[in-house]
């Protein structure tokens, strides 16, 4: 299995931003110490959504954080990202684990445990779990229990982000579960100073999940 | 080269069909003798997108037709089609033929000899030049002159599908033409009888193109 720190797991939202301002979150996250991004586009095309790719990749390489592509994987392929995540109306698993061999991350999205198995038959790395709250990045929220995220990790025995709304002042949510880290996009992107904010949320898993920084 | 009969190219449109009837479409117009179908999706997510692809391609299968999917290259790969098209704001053609490796088809649309060399230098099979017409399925057309899809031919030595708006009263525009056939979008899409529809077009290239069927 691909090793995965899921400890502070950010996934970027570039609507509505100009490039630039985007990297430079992006670069401000990377400095805040986040352990993953996941480059996540929606509306671009093929062409940009790669140049936008190659872009970030330059930022994470020089962190030395991997970067993972949002359901495309030709793209996370042509940019020679570190992975692919998937979610359920994205590539089914078992292709995006076909396509990208045995050396790349697969990550999947799970909201319940049957999902959750089947990801994992299918060659998943990683899952992430959630929403544990709404969310202003998708129009349509499950809200998934901390105690589905805790069966899901222990049925699965794989790697576990929490996502879904979460910030500095309702994580406490998910302090003593099965979470492995969280996989947060507003809280970053919208935020004034992305590198404090990353450094203070690392930081607050860091000291209050069991399972952070594995 | 991987060799591609461009006679009649049949490129779909599923928006506004529902999905059994946009299968008889494919279907008829497989019976009809188009020589190559390209399954084209703007909308539809990853994996709505691989489902289609597998269920059109037991359509083309049953009839020996290639089948190629527009901008995807993991949804080409993943349905096992026989090869991936790529516009100008897709995935470049040199990434397009580096993930399909050298057995599969790589198409590109070029509306300008220095793009069509390009896709040439890049590893592509086959060259859809146009709009010759202005179309309805695209919302922003430029026209590209018979004259600039013969220097395109001439120069790039590809087969070249002439493309855009062409149907039955307008295609003796290019007859005497390098076009090596056409590819159509709304004259079967929206045809009564997709199946007759192909086969007289079909016809009609075969009778006045001299490179058709090559």
């Amino acid at each position: 299995m691909r090793r995965v720190n899921l400890t502070l797991y950010f996934v970027t939202d570039s609507t509505g931003r100009s490039e630039s301002e985007f990297l430079e979150t992006v670069r401000g996250a990377c400095e805040g110490g986040v352990t993953l991004v996941q480059l996540r586009e929606k509306e671009k095309s093929g062409l940009a959504y790669l140049r936008l790719a190659e872009k970030v990749k330059q930022i994470t390489d020089a962190h030395d954080i991997p970067l993972i592509i949002d359901d495309r994987a030709d793209i996370a392929l042509a940019a020679d990202a570190a992975g692919v995540h998937v979610g359920q109306s994205d590539l089914p698993v078992y292709a995006a684990r076909r396509l990208l061999g045995g050396h790349k991350i697969v990550g999947a999205t799970a909201k319940t445990v049957p999902q959750a198995l089947a990801a994992r038959e299918q060659g998943a790395d990683y899952l992430g779990v959630g929403a544990i709250y709404p969310t202003t990045t998708k129009v349509v929220t499950v809200i998934t229990a901390v105690s589905t995220l805790n069966e899901i990790a222990a049925q699965t025995g794989l790697p576990v982000a929490a996502i879904g709304g979460l910030n500095a002042s309702n994580l406490h949510a998910l302090y003593g579960s099965r979470a492995g880290g969280i996989a947060v996009v507003s809280a970053i992107m919208n935020s004034a100073d992305p590198r404090e904010t990353a450094s203070a949320l690392k930081r607050q898993v860091l000291e209050n999940f069991g399972r952070a920084g594995l």
